[in-house]
């Protein structure tokens, strides 16, 4: 089926799972929308990762500053000064990297404008593997607010939009595959918790990057700190 | 019924309805953290209002600024440059005035704020007065949203938390009657869509303002252009 001149807004930060949707979208034709938020993560080495992706698959880009908001989210590791916490990404103590909400906030700020321009997907890069420890990248959550935005949005441009988050039962492994037919350039995508020069390689994160590679069979050509 | 010692945090605008909310919750015995948003709107007059109120109420008040979402949620008089209609509220024209979205992003980004400080309830001031034009007021967006964050948010501090919007199915005329007997100070509300040095009155949110207080019998204190 061909999405020839259909329009995709798409929310992508830098990581594998985004970046990877970004060029299947593309591939599948869609006129593209590329939509990072800066919301006072404490690195933003993967915002300019996907900037550059951007450029690469002439998309439209948005780097949209919601920083205000990062004061009074607390208690995550991924704004706050609490030590990034290592070992298996799905391990109870990853809760402390929960930015509480996230995803309805990002959703719902890409929703307002995928409206305004009268899109036809709202794409997010949501996987199974984070459903234990993110409430907000599970099924039930994704149709849920996909049902309360479309009536808090009614008449205005959203008929017929859709949040679309083709990853939902997928797990990263997957993701890497689809990535690794589409030859996504992996080496500009950034996983790691830590804004170091480097991967640390030991932070769940990268752990399941690592993973990912390993069980996909795609080559892993990430740099991780000795 | 006493609510002593609950939290509540709640968006106010420094319109009348919002305020009145934030005076109705004190007077329940909440304790109380008010939220209001800089998204880019036209002026800042009804912001200051909101923060002379949480003085007066012994409230923690913040002023989240989220005005980098504004250049890409398009097609408002409230954020552009199209000349702001006339006319009554409930006219088709008024719909100039929405923006795409608007109660689904302060309500999610709320709602992360409202689980970092276990608060019992999130609310906010949507009226049967604005069902006609915004969708994001109908009691079955609100109902759906509830769903959705509740979902996204299980298990991070959201247990009991609720969406609350108390005036849903009042009109504003109600609204001022609940402010007029809790003796809400209206002088130091803003509702006009203009950003003059006093209420131009002739606007749609003007011409509501003023049949509230008539319809309600509490005197109109507003100072209108002539």
């Amino acid at each position: 089926m061909s999405s020839k001149n259909k329009k995709a807004v798409v929310i992508v930060s830098g990581g594998m799972d985004s970046v990877t949707l970004a060029y299947q979208l593309k591939h599948e034709g869609y006129d593209l929308t590329m939509i990072s938020f800066d919301y006072g993560q404490r690195h933003g080495k993967e915002l300019g990762m996907a900037s550059w992706h951007a450029d690469k698959l002439a998309a439209s880009s948005f780097l949209l500053d919601i920083s205000g908001i990062q004061p009074l989210l607390k208690g995550s590791a991924l704004t706050d000064d609490i030590e990034v916490p290592h070992g298996h990404y799905a391990e109870d103590s990853m809760k402390l990297t929960v930015v509480p909400n996230r995803n309805a906030i990002m959703l719902s700020i890409a929703w307002g404008v995928a409206c305004s321009q009268g899109a036809d997907i709202l794409a997010c890069g949501v996987h199974a593997g984070d459903h234990h420890v993110y409430p907000d990248c599970r099924p039930e959550f994704i149709e849920n607010l996909n049902s309360a935005l479309r009536v808090g949005t009614d008449g205005h441009r959203s008929e017929g939009l859709e949040l679309y988050a083709p990853f939902i039962h997928k797990t990263k492994t997957d993701i890497a595959a689809v990535g690794g037919e589409l030859g996504v350039p992996y080496e500009m995508t950034w996983t790691c918790y830590e804004g170091l020069d480097l991967h640390c390689g030991k932070c769940g994160a990268c752990t399941e990057r690592k993973e990912a590679f390993r069980d996909s069979g795609v080559p892993d050509v990430t740099e991780y700190r000795p």
